[in-house]
């Protein structure tokens, strides 16, 4: 082994911690703050262990746990940017996280940088059974943190039962059975006067 | 499916986000606050990821993640004991976890619930390669923050590097690599006054 080679991943590994410290725009249910990167990625990977027969498609548990656990890594650079943001500040999001991609992966030896880097661009394009099921987790657990913290960040944000409807339509992409649930709860939100219509 | 098997998963989903508000002695690397349980599942899970080769013995990686991802979920009710405790503290942890472990993974559908009891308790007893490595990372995570945080955990706590090398032994069952790089970093950590010998 190049003797570089552990240097170079313990270094991603510490590089990681700063996820820590990147906070969302979701409320823990369990204490009133909002949750960081590291806690979200934890939480997808156990839906993912716990929910991953509801996967329209079989899916690899690895692939998806490991996909899941790296998906906001490109944040550390680029930072959180708010799911209801405007296209034209997607866009310019899109842009940051290829270069932070390309700048964080590569702190790894290089046959890992480029695994971790397909395994990133895999997530993003949700082309594949995991990728579509992993990118339903990332929108299923927000939702469920606004709901449980009774819509106090979509109120905060002014935010619609429409607009939550469309942006997290793709849960459908991965479990048509998770995304019946979704479409339950948004009905509930609106009767309870979390969300308005529109 | 019982209409019930997906309220009980999302339950124990629920039950989960408590991890991010319990804290453990460790100083995050990123800034000066201790990381909560959340975090250091997450950060253990991606270290899985990466350094997996340096596992004594082939590891089935997604085994080895489901550990990681479920192994502190019992310090919901037993909380964070800490690991320079004395052994009457670690028996009565024991105890505690163990009841813990029972409410909480009952929150799930059967089989799910001793499908993660079961693999709880593998990671507990480090019988298998998966254990063993688990465990090694449980260890190691916080030993690189704690060098890398100047000690200050340490000293807080007044632990010498006898107490390091003893607690932290059990890395050499999962991996004599990542061992050998453990006892580079303690001699260090000593000659920087971090940890004092005895």
């Amino acid at each position: 082994m190049p003797a570089d080679r552990l240097d170079r991943q313990l270094e991603f590994i510490v590089e990681l911690d700063s996820l820590k410290s990147i906070h969302r725009k979701t409320l823990k249910i369990c204490e009133p703050s909002y949750e960081n990167d590291a806690e979200h990625s934890w939480h997808l990977a156990a839906m993912a262990v716990i929910l991953r027969e509801h996967a329209d498609e079989p899916v690899d548990l690895a692939r998806v746990l490991q996909m899941v656990l790296m998906h906001d890594v490109v944040e550390i650079d680029a930072g959180d940017t708010f799911a209801y943001d405007d296209e034209a500040a997607h866009r310019e999001k899109e842009r940051r996280e290829e270069l932070a991609a390309k700048r964080i992966f590569a702190i790894l030896p290089e046959d890992q940088a480029r695994q971790m880097y397909n395994l990133w661009r895999e997530f993003e394009a949700r082309e594949t059974p995991e990728a579509r099921f992993a990118a339903a987790l990332d929108r299923l657990q927000p939702l469920l943190h606004n709901y449980l913290t009774r819509g106090t960040a979509w109120r905060d944000h002014g935010i619609t039962a429409e607009q939550v409807l469309e942006h997290n339509s793709h849960i459908a992409e991965g479990s048509t059975f998770l995304w019946e649930y979704v479409l339950r709860i948004i009905r509930d939100a609106v009767r309870r006067g979390y969300l308005p219509e529109s």
